[in-house]
């Protein structure tokens, strides 16, 4: 298909400085946990962005100095010469596919946990982080004069770093309440002297770092700055703040790379589908023009080229920028070039990349099983070797995420033919009624997706409506055999708090429900009162106590945990669902456990062990979820029968192996396609690891020591 | 010194199948974020303890294989050949030494988090990890015969890996309720099949894993067990279980290593003075010896030796393990070799080491500021150099943590004179007035060592209830000055929620007060009812609500955070503490930001930003603390006086500089004395990193690779 002449404008050139980008699609710096930790992992996943059109690539936050240690956080740590050597390798790779490279030299200020350096946090006045508790009670040092000018030479050292090693793009970041914008921001900034009050004085931390930067890489390096329109909250200046800075400083700038929120708000700027639409920052974003008329780029989960070509042609910003849309499909600007817009994957906005790359050390994509599996094991997520054994046939039984996944996968790597059986009536498994809870829609992306992709290929055959005994499965004719079956919630209350059923707990009953029984089969308890109760503590209790709650229940989520929903704050959607919930109704226990229900009442125990009843006429159950490998046991049991019909390979993936987070639900499927002619595709194949390998003491490790 | 002979006992050595300990001195396996991470850090973190007299010394937990991967937390991953290279540097090390090195294998089962690999957990049924909500919301699988067949041979491959680079001990861990103990434990263990129901089923897998394991490797290596006496809460066997495990598998064990609680009881083992004493956990561990006649291995933060002698003649254990005490004092045996008590650097229990090495990846200790410090820095607990400068006189104003710490290291350093000078008529800083609040009286144990070591030090003189004004300073004498005058809480309730003083907040009214003024001063509210305001989320606010409770007082403590005391999780005591200040009457506010205070009340906001008022008769705030740096400034804002008077160095350490956590403001002061003689002593040096250098992408990392 030829690219829409609308979109034509996105593939202009443009110049930052001294370089200049072959098209408006940015990609902007985003954690991945890679950092100088994995060279080969983080080059090789900002080279495939190239590859795929970006027409600048950069790194996660960058420290400059021990001083900006963001140990145990994993960052493109640029110290020294050998991390400058290390980060060369992305650079190589994105120059090598036609891209500029971008860092985002970085300074944590007052909110660096230095474990690491053990440096004390330096900041433009001596008052505690706001990230308590999630940091550690650390007081930071008041910035002296002298401490001034030595970060900012360290600034400059770092940027020539990445100079020399063919860096094209070099930050002064101040984004996300960062050291810059901590000068900037009252809230911060308590200093009497010429580096506070007035904004000019508190400008002048970043000026001062622009200028000494721009003089020293300015002829060879677009000099660019982040900077949040409004910061959203307490922790920063709002846009007429931003906009005077802007105005102040543009002439020492090249880029305006623009966002909004803190690192304590940083929810503003990842934002979740959940509670943020595409294109949600514009609305402040889009307002930087006013100030500048330097390039400005700014982002906003944008997936569709005619709200990014419309944006450009409205001056708002001269580049689309993206973070996780990148990650979720690395050839977005390929496929818009290409006209080819029902291949993209779209970002689904649910931010596991997030918590991923943050605490996990190891990014992961939903919609993209190959976002940080591009070097260790070698995938990429548009180029499908053809199989060894592609002359067989497979069948994959269940049409969940894991089930579309494989299926997609093995279509790609041209299996004979790809049978996909799903006994319900759509395909989707899970993912089928999970967008129904509110807010969720866009997960409906990742099956939308790989509908659309399976149709594409011709040797996979969708087959829906069909639940297959073990018996049909095996003499089904196909020599290859994949279930993916799924999982269930568990009617009996079974948790990890627990470990046994809750006693009373039966969803046959009228007043026990599971989610399914709710979403699905549209089961409502018999009484206007009801209690969720969240032993899960994801996304699934909110959503169907908000469910029920806009169906007019008296919902209490009751939770054994410290806080509603605890791993919705590895996804940036905590504190905003906390007070949503809180706004449409739902009440809240916290910290109590439950012991037993029944019609009428559910019993449980607080936080010191202290008795509770609660009356409920029905308790939905969203305690854990137990796979459904019936069909896989029943098969495995007979491997001569299967031998016997000419099946010759039976495997199983996804949540009826173990139920787990999407994204690696997804990557099993997804490996599987990928490993399905390896020795024994059962088992995964080794990735390479990226470590410092021993030789003697003194050889480890390289770059700084002590003087002997 | 001579050694007391009572101590002889401890010096004898010890066989463990077919090698033999030097001495009853054990290094149990312990977390110290070095893993297989750094190489050298962690082989020059257990020599040393080799060196100083531990007759074994073990690495962290060691997972077998990618299924029981332990990302993001570090372990001594031994999943290959290389890995099992690096891991050879600690053996080649404590060999040196003469010691045994040990290696605790490992696996997760259903706690495993496995961000790496990307595996689905296993365990021996489907029930969620009872880590949630500090884990990822998954379901384990459940092992199926192959899955424990594959996890047997994969101890066994690790095993020989091991024993390959020449481990005298492996390991089959089965404590903290890791998945020996999963498979034990009926909390864990629901299976009906032969590894599941009655003790002997439920021992299986571990009886299977021992023999495999012991058959291959058993003739050239030690086998050790650990195991939990009493898993002290719902998540394993108790005593009398334990007690029959070990008559069923001690034919294959030459070591038991025995300890208490779980991975989610972890605060059972490892716990801090607050609540547990010296020994604590002979009342469980003492037991064991009722089932087997082999060597056992105990631990409870063991620093005396008449105790450990009495523990061993007692017939209980046969070796005296340690984990922190050997982080505090790795020369603690040498010390009770030598006689030299009184140089023992005792552990204070307090756990930061563990906040450190788990969350931070890097230990750290307050005692030992060269813990994790040996390779990186070249540090080495017990050998000082003499400086280059060492004819200068040093004058070190403030006998806080950090001058004290600095004092001793010059001193050892060999400076013609230290003069350490406080203002207090009794050194300490606020390590004088800490250990006063309620269970923390060994915090008195890092005072108590410094001042016997300057005690010893002919160069150092300290002088006490002397302030020194600035001209004072500058005219003492001294080529050197070191300011360490510490810090103060804030009397305005100054915090990093509101970044402002608190409205109404000033220490000089009767109704407000600081932790200094309670706990040192003895200030009291001027009526029974106490809010004590704490934005801090550590030690202080819990401490001085327990003191003023335990005074009649009527206390509440006031928290922004959803949890009282979060900093207190990460060194393991939140969950006691809670139950103790509940217990000792303490009342909670949590979710609650103050808006202001004045007599009689309190006003604040809460989790919906609804607005609260409390009764209060007065207010205790701990919010944050300020530097007193004002001598500093006063003296570095004249340079051309203090050259005049012969002062070529000022500098400045410790909480004076930032207020931090024990560990990091002790280890700035231990840092500038042993860089007194550095070109910049202001300036850390450089330490090593140890990391993968770039080489091309085909040659990174090293290890498995994906076939071409």
């Amino acid at each position: 298909m030829a690219r829409d002449p609308r979109h034509d404008i996105l593939f202009e050139p443009v110049a930052i400085g001294p370089k200049v980008l072959r098209n408006r699609f940015y990609q902007v710096p985003h954690c991945s946990g890679f950092g100088t930790d994995k060279p080969g992992t983080q080059a090789r996943h900002r080279a495939v962005k190239a590859e795929g059109g970006w027409a600048a690539v950069c790194t996660e936050y960058a420290p400059i100095s021990p001083e900006s240690d963001e140990s145990p956080y994993s960052g493109a740590t640029i110290w020294d010469a050998d991390d400058a050597e290390i980060l060369s390798l992305m650079v190589d790779e994105a120059h090598a596919h036609g891209s500029l490279a971008g860092i985002e030299l970085h300074h944590a200020g007052v909110h660096g946990e230095r474990r690491a350096s053990r440096l004390p946090a330096l900041g433009p006045s001596q008052v505690m982080s706001d990230m308590v508790p999630f940091n550690s009670p650390d007081v930071p040092k008041e910035m002296e004069l002298g401490d001034i000018r030595r970060v900012q030479q360290d600034w400059v050292a770092a940027a020539e770093r990445a100079r020399d090693v063919g860096f094209d793009i070099v930050y002064v970041y101040g984004g996300h309440s960062y050291l810059p914008a901590q000068f900037l921001s009252p809230y911060y900034n308590k200093r009497t002297d010429a580096y506070g009050g007035s904004l000019e004085n508190r400008a002048r931390f970043w000026l001062e770092t622009l200028d000494a930067v721009r003089g020293a890489v300015g002829r060879d390096c677009a000099v660019a700055v982040r900077i949040a329109a409004n910061a959203m909250g307490p922790a920063g200046v709002e846009l007429d703040e931003t906009l005077a800075f802007v105005r102040m400083a543009d002439d020492l700038v090249d880029l305006w790379d623009v966002n909004l929120g803190s690192i304590v708000e940083w929810q503003q700027d990842s934002g979740v589908s959940r509670f943020f639409p595409e294109g949600y920052q514009l609305e402040w974003t889009g307002r930087i023009r006013q100030a500048t008329a330097k390039p400005i780029v700014g982002v906003g989960r944008l997936t569709n080229p005619d709200r990014m070509a419309d944006i450009v042609r409205s001056g708002a910003w001269d580049l689309i920028g993206a973070a996780r849309p990148s990650i979720a499909d690395p050839f977005l600007p390929v496929k818009i070039a290409e006209g080819r817009l029902d291949d993209i994957r779209e970002c689904m906005g649910i931010n596991l990349c997030i918590a991923r790359a943050e605490r996990g050390h190891h990014l992961g994509c939903a919609q993209n099983a190959t976002a940080g599996e591009e070097y260790r094991r070698g995938w990429h997520p548009e180029r499908f070797t053809r199989a060894a054994n592609a002359g067989l046939d497979v069948l994959v039984v269940g049409a969940g995420p894991a089930g579309l996944e494989c299926a997609t996968v093995l279509g790609k790597r041209g299996m004979s033919h790809v049978h996909l059986v799903e006994a319900d009536r759509e395909v989707g498994g899970h993912l089928r009624w999970a967008p129904r809870l509110p807010g969720l829609g866009e997960w409906a992306r990742f099956v939308n997706h790989r509908r659309i992709q399976l149709d594409k290929l011709r040797n996979v055959e969708v087959i829906t409506g069909v639940r297959l005994s073990a018996e049909e499965i095996a003499t089904y004719g196909a020599e290859l055999v994949v279930l993916a079956t799924g999982s269930r919630w568990a009617g009996d209350g079974l948790s990890g708090v627990s470990h046994e059923p809750l006693p009373g707990a039966d969803a046959s009953q009228p007043w026990v429900l599971t989610p399914e029984q709710v979403v699905v089969e549209g089961k409502r308890p018999p009484g206007r009162r009801v209690a969720v109760y969240d032993t899960d503590g994801y996304y699934v209790a909110a959503g169907v106590a908000e469910l029920l709650a806009g169906e007019g229940y008296e919902v209490r989520l009751v939770t054994p945990f410290d806080v509603v929903a605890p791993y919705t704050d590895e996804t940036l959607e905590g504190p905003m669902l906390r007070r949503h919930l809180h706004a449409v109704g739902v009440a809240v226990a916290r910290n109590v456990t439950l012991t037993a229900v029944g019609p009428g009442a559910v019993l449980g125990c607080g936080e010191f062990d202290e008795e509770l009843e609660l009356a409920a006429d029905g308790v939905v159950l969203v305690t854990q979820r137990r796979s459904d490998d019936a069909l896989y046991r029943e098969l495995a049991a007979q491997p001569d029968r299967l031998a016997a019909d000419g099946v010759v390979g039976l495997y199983r993936i996804g949540d009826c192996v173990a139920p787990r987070v999407l994204p690696d639900t997804v990557f099993d499927g997804h490996r599987l396609g990928r490993e399905i002619d390896s020795p024994d595709p059962a088992r995964p194949l080794p990735y390479i690891r990226e470590r410092a390998l021993r030789r003697t003491l003194g050889e480890l490790g390289g770059g700084w020591r002590p003087p002997a």
